[in-house]
């Protein structure tokens, strides 16, 4: 194997598919990113972690066709370094050592028997369908913020994803909170398809896809393939039976009211300085067009934040994780926040973009 | 104690004292930062760890004098968070609670009796002088990176401070590196004081002392004080037996070199990348106006640089820690810097400012 790259491609390639890299030594190979040179064709670049793989093509000169995984920190933190000029890449695969010259630099890196690598899966079609990059990309920071972090309950540490013929939905939540987002759309299928989605999946999308074009996706039993930029992604599916979230999601309420979002954030954020140090519970009390948030008086102090609101209904008071209410505040992105209450021991609920965003905070009983 | 005060005011002396706020938890008080209002003189914010103790006046509304400890981070985080306004701060003595009022934001803060902080200490006059700030910290920052973090050898920790009637110095080493600087200034001292300042202090001063004006300086037997942009700065003196240092420092020298600063930097760190992995052990090769420098070639990889030089005397060949190298290089602002080398068991010398700079790295003996 024997080709030249541009440092920059090389560098921007590593750095996608590092994300796939594995974080623990147990196979050491899977440390490392899997590079192709294929003539007419340039760079393929690999990773996998077994539970995700990513693969992402580079543009190169090949004088010779070959293969080599070579450490992809090590790797990374080398052509970071090296100036953006072109990069001579020279394989010696008696002891699959790459040796890697750039101007007045000459490195020599050990690396692993491409042979031994696994290839990523092949995902059958059962559903696919194409999406815009953005609407996913928003879809996917609104359940993000609920899945759970209770690896005994593996389902609830991703989020559901349904498809149907004219609308996708994401879901996820901890039982304490819920994001549900739906998105009008003509997928391909006839059916509904519902898998779970690893949260770690998730957060890797998310930092990959960018504000624009548009994603392909595929999906079958075991896996899911991302198709955006260039950038092929497959994940593991999880497995396992996710709750029944339309039961949960209240139907109707008996008063609503409006905020100013960044306002709104604000107080919660200072008030939850103060509760924070206990268990983080603030209570809302909605009345006569004002929000009032108070922390509950504990050992370090207490604290009490007013906002003016746009109220219907009767007068509200709950108690809430302040955490909870923070999380969905930070990934709005209206001027104005819209609040729904029942009582103080049902769900509040929080809406957006005409109700296709709906996010639960679950009521936390009084301590007093 | 009732007192206005601008958010902005408050926060950039909170910023600076919380530098001095104890990081332990033993005397929780001393997790606090002391605030005294003063008629016509505004707020003193105090706060020390008893190592190292910082005071700072900042301007305020006083209605009513009085004091009151309150938990530092605690404070500054919500400061933080309030809008650029007065802030209203009420104390209620019975219990040691601040009472702080921003707009539609209220806060309870507990607090500690004043009486139970202690005062910082006095600082009696054995020598006193004024320097000027940039020099100081230029001086800081380059003896700051041969401290010692070998807690058994105290007086390593520090950097020896040395006041004689025309001239100053500072000078550190853990016995692998040395930093040794001078400046020329008249100083009011007809004696030599040399005291030994603690490297934590020197960090603290590193961040707080800004690019002009100029610093005052006192020093008795057990504490130095500081006084800078409206900051005064009281440090315990690190008590012990400095090594010495003037017999280490080679006058003579068999080659020297100039190289371009930043080239011989960028190249150092890349052979880092492969070295570190193993004890960061660098060879530097120096001859025919060529700098060859080298891994030693190790289970992850081999690196090899090169850059030019412009060199008198004979090749030189030393085995060195790139880390030790790499520390100067960053704190060096000169375009070329010049290297002077006796052999391969003898320091390695490198010099800038007319000499009044001198870092030494001692040599590794070839582990082949």
């Amino acid at each position: 194997m024997k080709f030249k790259v541009n440092q920059k491609d090389l560098y921007n390639g590593l750095n996608i598919v590092r994300r796939a890299v594995a974080t623990s030594k147990t196979l050491p190979i899977l440390t490392g990113v899997h590079i192709k040179a294929v003539s007419n064709d340039g760079l393929i670049l690999k990773a996998t972690d077994l539970e995700l793989g990513i693969e992402y093509r580079i543009k190169a000169d090949i004088e010779n066709e070959g293969s080599i995984v070579l450490p992809a920190n090590q790797l990374l933190n080398i052509v970071r370094e090296l100036p953006n000029e072109k990069i001579d890449f020279n394989l010696n695969t008696d002891k699959w050592q790459a040796e890697l010259k750039c101007l007045s630099s000459l490195f020599k890196i050990n690396g692993y028997d491409p042979d031994e690598f696994p290839n990523l899966p092949e995902v059958n079609e059962n559903a696919e369908f194409n999406f815009s990059a953005v609407k996913l990309k928003d879809m996917i920071e609104k359940v993000r913020i609920s899945t759970s972090s209770d690896e005994t309950q593996p389902a609830l540490t991703g989020a559901l994803f349904v498809i149907k013929p004219e609308e996708v939905r994401m879901v996820s939540t901890n039982t304490y909170r819920l994001s549900y987002i739906e998105a009008d759309m003509k997928t391909n299928t006839d059916k509904n398809v519902e898998v779970i989605l690893p949260g770690s999946t998730l957060q890797e999308l998310n930092s990959l896809l960018e504000e624009e074009g548009s994603a392909e996706i595929v999906i079958d039993e075991n896996y899911v393939k991302f198709k955006f930029n260039g950038i092929v992604l497959i994940s593991r599916l999880i497995e396992g039976k996710f709750p029944n979230y339309e039961l949960v999601i209240p139907d109707e309420f008996n008063s609503e009211f409006h905020a100013n979002l960044s306002r709104l954030h604000k107080a919660v954020k200072r008030a939850s300085l103060i509760a924070r140090l206990d268990a983080n519970i603030i209570t809302l009390k909605a009345d006569n067009n004002l929000l009032e948030i108070d922390s509950i008086e504990g050992s370090s102090g207490y604290a009490h934040e007013e906002v003016n609101i746009e109220m219907n209904g009767n007068e509200q008071n709950i108690n809430i994780d302040a955490g909870y209410l923070l999380d969905v505040l930070k990934v709005l992105d209206d001027e104005e926040v819209k609040i729904e209450m029942i009582g103080p021991l049902n769900p509040l609920v929080i809406k957006s973009e005409e109700d296709k965003f709906i996010y639960l905070i679950m009521p936390v009983r009084s301590q007093s």
